[in-house]
């Protein structure tokens, strides 16, 4: 009863790497997706243009179309006087040419007509009667002009598999004429909750229950990485249920998240139900806080246990999981950080890495203390700095690097 | 046909803070959400909480509770001998007190016993025959213990209103009982897209035309923000038309963007049809780019005009557009920035403000160049960098803000 296993723990880079292994020999379903529907969605393929674009060269100001010599030397003192032959539509094409002492109006992104070289900006010009217009101001050739595919050429790779689509992309791929696209399909996920212990946040604990925090905040952390997910509940720690609870999960989801019940010791049923229905591919990590966490496989379902304490299971989520979704969908993911200096000495002597919640705040980071268990100081923390499992710690002052939540 | 009429520009931080203020005027209304669907929502009161959690003192570790004077001195060429008197069950209250010489079993998060007040670890411990446990290391008093409210406090703010919810956030509030909050309700944001030359993305332009990169940009890029968001079309420069679509418009939503055919000249119908139909706050920044950008109201719906050129619009709504659309929920809201290295200089002489785009690459900050016109220079950016309109530009090498997409 009271024996506690000891556990062959991996290094927190060796742990993801092996999921990220796991989850490259997994192939990733895609499925088509209008434009108004890409907006967070990974593309499957690298996206090329088939087109130039802009089309055709046009205007980048509201002015007039000019061959470029006739306005050499203008100014206002001795404009150059041009005669206007018509106007460029919006929208329509350039329906006559322009030649020397001739000029047109034509609008921003309006097309340029034949024969002009150069654009004079309406403010650098003068009416004057008789269709008459008097540029005040030389143009170079190709002033203000935007040329067929200076900005993209057909063939071009736009964006790359893997992109995560954001406002921007969908831009480009509006004004490039692709109204939908092959993306990954988001990846299936599960989440069960495990823990004598443990009630549902709605419900009142009575003597020794808590409520399960870990359900409802690994299902939004999921969401924020773009992932369909659904919470299956909490199973009590009793290795029959959570068998049945398992296999079921697994018949509907690509990944299955597991928290709590994953300490060595008595409680570790869930780690032991994984060996029964699959392989185990580490239990433990050499990592504080995240411990108790495993991993391993049932059938095509890759499953991940993360520790039972709100705090070390975001940690491990995001250090660990977060990876393993984006590789789920062939996303091309870095973990954003930024540099920031120490404010406080941080001893780490334990012979394992530590993940250790920091607030950024004017280029500092404040560690924020994380006692066992507690789960408010990570709602004030910005991120956390790895620190090497080798180290005594990080001296007060010194420049470190901050992965950003 | 030809006349200019000149714009009296007004600078971004007045353009902004008049938009803020006429946002503050206006009630935020609230609904309510259930916990599942609470992420990235933003909460509408202070939330504070109702009970102290953890609400009993708790174990951190898997070991025996134990009164602490007991064990000192223990170690294991001499430990201290306890009498094993109960296991206290995950979940149930400790249904019994231990006193000296006596220990209990406790898992991670189980209440302590009466009268324990150290955790022992069950590494440093032997069980022996006769229900003995040899206890081989000192526990100070309240080592291992989470006391109750270590984490809250009844009556603690736990989260402020106007915080945009989180997976952290969001299993703090399971953890606390609040199956469901007070959220604001998801700004209504509706989606013009003016001018004569657009087509829809998925046709293909004969000459002269383009397809509406706007209309997909804006609206993926206000969902990126939290809001309802509906494209509504497409329509020509043309006063009648437009009066009508935005006058339909602004029955349906609380924020009207306009994009396109805002430039002063020939084609600024959207700005004059806000004229007839409300009231103009400004016509035209002192911004490059975004010098033809607008805004008002008409009755209850704020009103943006948006330069036509997709990289513009994306420039001038990320940084007047979205700071609205969080002050339409109330939101706190802080534009991230990260500092870096600018890789080239960055000349700007033209007595506006210019936002420059930049890629981020290992602390440097590369401009992109952003052509007249162009669209696919930004979707390689990762922010932008505010030159001042008084400068004559920025040298490389200088350290300087880059507010992040």
């Amino acid at each position: 009863m009271v024996e506690k296993r000891m556990l062959q723990v991996l290094v927190l880079d060796e742990a993801r790497q092996l999921l990220l292994n796991m989850a490259g020999k997994r192939a990733v379903s895609t499925e088509r997706a209008a434009i108004d529907n890409l907006c967070g969605r990974v593309l499957a393929k690298d996206m090329r243009s088939t087109e130039d674009l802009p089309q055709f060269d046009r205007s980048a100001v509201d002015g007039f179309a000019v061959v470029s010599r006739d306005t050499f030397g203008a100014s206002a003192a001795q404009p150059t006087l041009l005669c206007l032959s018509g106007e460029v539509k919006m929208g329509e094409r350039a329906q006559f040419s322009i030649n020397t002492g001739v000029c047109a109006l034509v609008w921003t992104g309006g097309e340029l007509p034949q024969g002009a070289d150069a654009m004079t900006m309406l403010e650098e010009t003068q009416p004057l009667a008789g269709n008459l217009i008097a540029v005040e101001s030389a143009a170079a050739p190709g002033r203000h002009i935007v040329f067929r595919g200076d900005d993209v050429r057909a063939g071009d790779l736009i964006l790359p598999a893997g992109t995560r689509l954001c406002a921007r992309d969908i831009g480009l791929l509006a004004a490039l004429g692709i109204p939908e696209t092959e993306v990954a399909a988001r990846p299936q996920i599960g989440i069960l909750s495990t823990g004598d212990e443990l009630i549902p946040p709605g419900q009142t604990p009575t003597g020794g229950q808590i409520r399960d925090a870990n359900g409802p905040m690994l299902l939004a952390a999921c969401a924020e990485a773009g992932a369909d997910v659904v919470h299956l509940g909490i199973v009590p720690d009793d290795e029959e249920k959570l068998l049945t609870a398992m296999k079921e999960a697994c018949t509907n989801c690509g990944l299955l998240l597991l928290s709590g019940s994953s300490s060595a010791g008595a409680k570790d049923a869930a780690a032991r139900c994984l060996t029964k229905l699959g392989e185990v591919a580490f239990h433990g990590l050499a990592l504080k806080p995240g411990k108790p966490a495993f991993a391993g496989q049932i059938g095509g379902t890759l499953v991940v246990g993360l520790p039972g304490h709100p705090a070390a299971a975001y940690l491990v989520f995001h250090a660990l999981v977060r990876p393993l979704i984006a590789a789920m969908s062939g996303e091309r993911f870095v973990q954003h950080t930024v540099t920031a200096t120490l404010a406080q000495a941080a001893p780490s002597n334990h012979g394992r890495e530590e993940l250790l919640p920091v607030r950024l705040d004017g280029g500092f980071a404040e560690p924020v203390a994380l006692k066992s268990g507690l789960i408010s100081p990570l709602t004030r923390a910005d991120g956390y700095i790895r620190i090497h499992r080798d180290t005594e710690g990080l001296a007060k002052g010194t420049l470190q690097e901050v992965i950003l939540f």
